[in-house]
């Protein structure tokens, strides 16, 4: 299983295609952080393996509750086997708690819990900012085929997230807010793709409510690394 | 009838009681030219009487077709009769063609006819600049009571675009876009409220694609009374 051609790279990833084969790509996770669309950038050293062996574990957990994924296999440290899929162009947020570009462009006050699962899509386009977008722009837009794959996401969306909320409720971790990607197989069919880790969650401590996320690196809390860690440690029971 | 206390000073008008009434205001409509939420201000005399003139004609318009409004009577040059209502803080812009915000945060051709009407709702909140919002941040932030009545809005906004487009089309002009605001009145019902003219819509002439509304302001293209006097103009069948 060796990687070929550079398919793309993303700000936290690479993907490989693989010689002779058109159904499955390596993705290889990088040590950059970026924030704020890459306008802000840095490296942490060993940030990519760490995702890499968190996002196995949750697809691995969301995967045992039915939910269909592109991951394949953990390769080694850096690279994970998945399925090629056609990425849809939007980001799809699911929110438990308010908190970063919610509560500052809502006002809508920090850590305030919500009254149900928030879910938010944004267009996935780093040129735009990735835009807030509604149901009729997405249709507009042409991101997805029809409204139904709007309700699909949505519902996936809330799916994980009531799988996740238990799942690291039980490691003393809030999950308080996530961004998930999809992708259409060849025959059509909408999955989850992209990775599950503490660059795309928010994990405060449920005792603390210490950040254990990327928002350490925005808000140059400093320990960004011994954050993934923790999160890593508490998935492994250590 | 007489202005007693200021209630509410807009952008755009101002909402006097009338004493011992308190079913009714009066609208003022200002001079005063705001854009970019107030960063840029201007005068532009008589363009109050003209927006006056020319909202009292289209919630006539709409009226006649069945869309309940605030509108009672015009008073006088400045001063319009409304039904006082709880307005809802949700601006409801309907756009039959891309342009302004909406090809600058999403990249949509400027121009482009859009394929079906467009519903984009915003937080009517100046110290906010009024953000785009989706129907689960409505619903959070208690801006309406349920989702049955984001659908009253979004319907009612098409209903008005169906009416407006050929009435306006029959003087030449392309709806282009525009924004509502809704009320509620004391027994619950949702009904049109604040005004339809050149500062809330755009038209753009249908031979030459002329700008007449408020973006001659906006974009420092000059012109703006006598843009908003063609309008006036061309329903009057001057």
């Amino acid at each position: 299983m060796e990687k070929s051609e550079l398919l793309y790279e993303g700000k936290g990833k690479k993907l490989f295609k693989i010689a002779g084969d058109d159904t499955q790509l390596i993705a290889e996770f990088k040590d950059d952080l970026t924030a704020f669309n890459a306008q802000k950038k840095s490296q942490e050293e060993g940030k990519g393996v760490l995702n890499n062996e968190i996002s196995t574990i949750i697809f691995n957990e969301v995967m045992k509750h039915g939910i269909e994924t592109h991951f394949i296999e953990k390769l080694n440290d850096r690279d994970m086997l998945v399925k090629k899929v056609d990425i849809i162009p939007i980001e799809v947020v699911v929110r438990n708690v308010a908190t970063g570009s919610l509560s500052k462009r809502l006002g809508i006050e920090d850590g305030k819990i919500l009254p149900f699962t928030l879910v938010e899509f944004y267009y996935k386009e780093d040129a735009l900012n990735d835009p807030i977008i509604n149901d009729d722009h997405a249709i507009i837009m042409e991101l997805v085929d029809d409204r139904a794959e709007l309700d699909v996401l949505r519902e996936l969306g809330k799916k994980v997230n009531d799988i996740l909320l238990p799942y690291f409720d039980s490691i003393n971790l809030r999950l308080i807010d996530f961004k998930l990607e999809f992708g259409k197989t060849a025959d059509g069919k909408i999955i989850l793709a992209d990775e599950i880790s503490p660059d795309s969650c928010r994990f405060w401590d449920k005792d603390t409510n210490e950040k254990l996320d990327k928002d350490r690196f925005r808000q140059d809390m400093g320990g960004v690394k011994v954050a993934y860690e923790t999160v890593r440690d508490r998935i492994l029971g250590k």
